[in-house]
């Protein structure tokens, strides 16, 4: 059901995770052996995520539980990318996490330092917190209240959790702003270029060389066509093959699921 | 420093809490003369307060732990008048609460019922919610997609808490509307008509022979005017004598605190 049967012609893959290579704990069917495949083929890789909530650390060891070979340094959350934009644009700034361990494993890591108290904090930065309380809600508060600007790592409504969609960094976003009137200043989510960017210099490959392979159209294949990437759009995850007919600009190619890359290289 | 020195001609007077009764737990001194004053004159009472975390027994308890002697109902908190607009116009209406405890003894005691599961429930009902977790906003989440509308006992962005200003029910409206993209349809706090008409009913006096003291000047100032009752600031909580100086409406009189009440009587 591919649009084009055409090979594709790309030395970095860029692979979304959630919905491409796993649903919640489990692989989706034959992502790991196409992963290993893409190695076999000397493709340099890049793992792109929304997920702001986990480091990359822990990134890796969900997707060795599935199977899955991926090396720390090949991922790319919006966790890491964030902690990448501080560290670059705001060298040694203090910041106040509205969010969970892994984040601020992703932040210590890139060199950034956690402020003490919220009002010291020049950046709040957001990301999905799960188990977070009124506590942690009044703490980010304080610090805007006190002058910190407001990044979050994606802006995503909802996520799909155990009980079905669950509220994601939006929520923790709306809490803050609308207490505040402060708005967000950058969303480093896909598909900012923010993450496509932080992909091409890892890869080192230039755009019109890569391939991007996701399950959302928005997200990924959007990201894809803005940078000028190749497109591959999965049905393993959130979008169904009845949507691509609103869709005016296709992706270059419309597979079941990732397995499917190695029929085209 | 009065604007006017004439007498208070009211047979009505409702009162604020927070700022004008008391501040915290503490009682603004002079306050429990002043209301034992004011009924050896005669005068019908009503205590209006935009808190909505709490029900009238509870908030009756704390009055009576400061000495002031209030009864149940004398008072209108916005959990009692969220409580009242939902029976009367939802009756027997299934509801889903953001909030604490005193919310929900409101409700129920206004004939309304607890949804079993969020997504059963035809109105989410948000207040300040001091112990909330992720899963009391993610229940709310779910309550608002399978379709319930959104009350809001109030929208204040921020109250005096222990430790400086701390986050007030904007924030959880704001994680709710931001994460679902729905609006408040109603908001019933101070300066709302909701609170006027609750308090007129209540005192069964005509607006203009109530009289409405209170703290803010948007909160009690802006109801008292819109409705047209006689207003008195007193300046024993949020407002400042300078912040007058920009306000073309002036109230009838501003008051250091509910105690200088007896010397216009």
């Amino acid at each position: 059901m591919e649009k084009v049967a055409r090979n594709v012609q790309s030395d970095g893959i860029i692979i979304d995770l959630d919905g491409t290579v796993y649903k919640g704990r489990q692989e989706i069917e034959g992502a790991a052996a196409a992963i290993d495949y893409l190695r076999s083929r000397g493709k340099r890789l890049a793992f792109l995520s929304n997920r702001g909530n986990i480091s990359r650390t822990m990134c890796c060891e969900k997707l060795a539980g599935m199977g899955i070979r991926v090396e720390a340094q090949e991922v790319l959350l919006t966790s890491t990318v964030t902690a990448m934009y501080l560290s670059e644009h705001h060298p040694g700034c203090k910041v106040w996490v509205l969010g969970e361990q892994g984040l601020v494993d992703e932040l210590l890591l890139a060199g950034l330092m956690l402020a003490d108290e919220p009002e010291q904090a020049e950046w709040l930065v957001i990301t999905l917190h799960e188990s977070l309380t009124y506590r942690d809600l009044n703490m980010a508060f304080r610090a805007v209240r006190g002058g910190a600007r407001i990044i979050a790592t994606n802006a995503d409504r909802t996520f799909p959790g155990d009980d079905g969609d669950a509220i994601d960094v939006a929520g923790m976003i709306g809490a803050i702003t609308n207490s505040t009137g402060r708005e967000v200043e950058i969303v480093i989510g896909k598909p900012s270029r923010y993450m496509s960017e932080a992909a091409l210099r890892l890869l080192d490959v230039p755009a019109e060389r890569c391939l991007i392979v996701g399950d959302s159209l928005e997200s990924d294949i959007g990201l894809g066509k803005a940078s000028g990437m190749q497109t591959a759009l999965v049905l393993s995850g959130s979008t169904k093959r009845e949507q691509l007919e609103a869709v005016k600009d296709q992706p270059d190619w419309v597979w079941d699921s990732l397995a499917d890359i190695v029929d085209y290289l």
